[in-house]
C-alpha cells in the first residue's frame, strides 16, 4: 500500500536557507512568503472563498531532508540537543514520509496571473513544495487547554542587538524597518545549534530576505547583528 | 517532482462506514479508535515521550475517495450542499493528494505488543491509513482568534431521541451507556446528506461500533433511533 504525492504549489520564502528558520510557525509573525500554485491547481476556482479565512494549514514536504531518512528517536533542540524523544512525539524534520504541517496567516489572494497566496508567520524555507492547503477552523483546531509535555510553551528568547554598522545599513535599506523587525523576531529564537558551546568570537551568517546577515553571541542570551551583506535575491 | 507515501499505521475505529462520521474531529468526544503502528514503526522507541501530550495530529489518506479524484470546487454540507467553494477553501475529502488532517485526544499508549495508541474524539473511518503522527503544540497550533468565513462555528445539532425498543436494547447491551452517549454525539451532527428532502417515513441505517443503528427523522431538527441490530464487529 503506497500513494504518490505531487506538489500543488511552491513557496517563495524570506528564509533562503534552513538555518535560522523558527522551529514552529507564528514565532516570527513578520516572516513572509508567497505560495505560488502550480498547474492544474493555479485556477481561481480552486481558492474561491479562501479569502474568508484568516489562517491556513499547509501540508508540505521536508524536501531538503528526505535523503537522510528517519530514526526512531530524535534530539529536539528544546531539550538541549542531548536528550532523545520518539520521532512521533516530536515535530522533527527527519521523519517517516517527510511530511510537515504549519499554520500560517493568509494576508492576501492574488488571482491576477495564476494563483498566488500572500502569507505571513511562516516557518518554511524557500522552495518548499506544498502538497495541501486547508482552512483553519478555530472551533475544531484550537485547543488552548491541550498539554504538551516536554514543549509546554514558546521557546525562550534571546535579546537581539545591532552594531552601529548594522544600524546604519538598515537605515539605508529600502525596507529597513520591516527587515529590522524580521531580524529581531527570527534571531531572538536562537538559531545556533543547542549542542554548540558559546564562542563569543565566532561570527555566524544566515541568508534572510535579500541579505546575508552576520551575527555573534557576545554573551549568553544575547545576540548582536554585526553586519548586513548582500544576499541572494 | 513526486514522492511516495506509505502508511505508518492503521486506524481501528468505531465508525465502520463513512456515513455518519462527523465532519471534523472533536465533535463526538466519545468516538474511539485504536491506532496500530505498522513495522518498522511499531517499536516503543518511536513513541517515547508521546504520553506527555494530550492531543495529537494525525495526517492520513482518504483511502475510500482516492479513485474519484478531485474537482476545483466542492459543495460543503455546511452550505446546504448547493453552494460551491474552492477545494482549498474546504476540508473536502475529495482533494488533490487525498490527504486528511485531524486532531485527536490521546487516551493511552500500549507498547505491550507492538505499539497501539488509544484515541478519542476521532472523525476517521475504520481502516484509515495513517501517514504521520505529530504532537499538538497549543502555543503554536491554538489560534482561537482565527476567523473562518463560511464555517465560523460548530455545526447546528439535531435533538436525538430513542424509541422504547432502542432504549430497551441499550439497557441489555454490555456497553449500553457509553454507546448511548456515542449515538447522541454522532447522530446529533445530522448525518443525512444536506441535499436530501426530509422524509419522515424513511429509515436510515449506519454501522457504528458493533451495531447496525436504525433511525428516522420524525420532524425537522429531530432524529429518533428506532432500533439497534447487530452490526459487524
Amino acid at each position: 500500500m503506497s500513494w504518490s504525492l505531487e506538489p500543488i504549489g511552491i513557496l517563495h520564502s524570506c528564509y533562503k536557507e534552513k538555518f535560522a528558520v523558527p522551529r514552529q510557525p507564528g514565532l516570527a509573525p513578520s516572516a513572509y512568503a508567497t505560495l505560488e500554485l502550480l498547474p492544474p491547481y493555479n485556477q481561481p476556482l480552486c481558492v474561491e472563498g479562501l479569502e474568508q479565512f484568516s489562517h491556513l494549514w499547509l501540508t508540505f514536504v521536508f524536501h531538503q531532508n528526505l535523503e537522510q531518512g528517519w530514526k526512531a528517536r530524535v534530539r529536539p533542540p528544546r531539550l538541549g540537543g542531548n536528550k532523545k524523544i520518539g520521532v512521533f512525539a516530536s515535530r522533527s524534520t527527519f521523519r517517516p514520509n517527510g511530511l510537515g504541517l504549519s499554520v500560517v496567516k493568509l494576508e492576501g489572494v492574488d488571482c491576477s496571473k495564476g494563483v498566488k497566496l500572500q502569507l505571513s508567520g511562516i516557518d518554511l524555507v524557500d522552495g518548499t513544495p506544498i502538497v495541501d492547503i486547508k482552512p483553519y477552523l478555530p472551533w475544531a483546531d484550537s485547543l488552548p487547554q491541550a498539554t504538551a509535555g516536554w514543549a509546554p510553551e514558546t521557546p525562550a528568547l534571546l535579546s537581539v542587538h545591532f552594531s552601529p554598522l548594522a544600524e546604519k545599513q538598515l537605515t539605508t535599506h529600502k525596507d529597513g524597518q520591516q527587515l529590522k523587525q524580521l531580524l529581531i523576531e527570527v534571531l531572538s529564537q536562537n538559531p545556533r545549534p543547542a549542542y554548540q558551546q558559546t564562542d563569543p568570537e565566532r561570527i555566524y551568517g544566515v541568508l534572510l530576505a535579500d541579505l546575508d546577515v552576520r551575527f555573534r553571541y557576545p554573551a549568553d542570551n544575547r545576540l548582536e547583528v554585526t553586519e548586513l551583506l548582500p544576499g541572494r535575491s
